[in-house]
């Protein structure tokens, strides 16, 4: 089990058990990022608020929708139906901000990818997520000759 | 001007001239990023050249669309209609791959978010770009409640 605190220091388990290593802020910020991921995934809607700021701003730009505060937020996850999944893919973090790729299912075989922005603030804590979520479209005509599809 | 070399070396342009310092490979990719988005909304498709690998794969997945090749990827941007632009909004990188969120616009007036992936080789050139190109809609009915809409 992954275990991440907020700020540079982020519990690192080794052979010998548990200690405690100084991480930089963007390693630490990467770790927050993966145990978000896992934490959403998994319902601990508790361990999430670990990982946010009490006022967090989750954005859905596609949508133009917004929601302020874990509160609203744990609302808005318990809410969404279906028995959906979520899986990291790759993502990457600076000292301030970061940003994952998710693979989402959903048990009815729907599937598709997720795009998820990242700040941080000073104490590690998420200040603001905002999801994009690319759906697929038919290309316009005209250049069929450019690309091979698949 | 900035300008980006390949690998872990880069030119730092510094008060007292331009110096090259050791950088980080994933420091070097970040550069190469900038470097990308630059040249291509430079439609300077010799530098563009310059940053990728010969056989860099261009992927579209919301249309499984792809090009295989600097001379197939050169002539799809080519073709690409509209006077458009791109300015980078936030980019982030490790040492083999990265990403970049870019605002768009077109002169028409038509404007909105691209989300570009990026994978490098150990001499840093770009062996793979995958573009996102989410789109707006309107919300599932039903969350009304649950968030504000913008």
């Amino acid at each position: 089990m992954m275990t991440v605190t907020t700020g540079a220091y982020a519990p690192v388990v080794s052979a010998g058990g548990p200690r405690v290593h100084r991480v930089s802020d963007s390693e630490a910020n990467r770790r927050s990022i993966d145990a978000y991921v896992a934490r959403v995934d998994a319902r601990d809607w508790d361990g999430v608020d670990r990982l946010t700021h009490p006022d967090v701003v989750y954005d859905l730009p596609q949508t133009r929708e917004t929601i302020t505060g874990q509160e609203g937020l744990r609302a808005f996850n318990t809410a969404y139906p279906g028995d959906w999944h979520l899986m990291l893919a790759e993502r990457y973090a600076d000292d301030e901000a970061g940003v994952a790729r998710l693979d989402w299912r959903v048990a009815d075989g729907a599937d598709g990818t997720a795009i998820v922005f990242f700040r941080f603030d000073d104490a590690g804590l998420i200040t603001r997520i905002t999801d994009w979520w690319p759906e697929s479209y038919e290309p316009p005509p005209g250049r069929e000759h450019l690309v091979q599809r698949y």
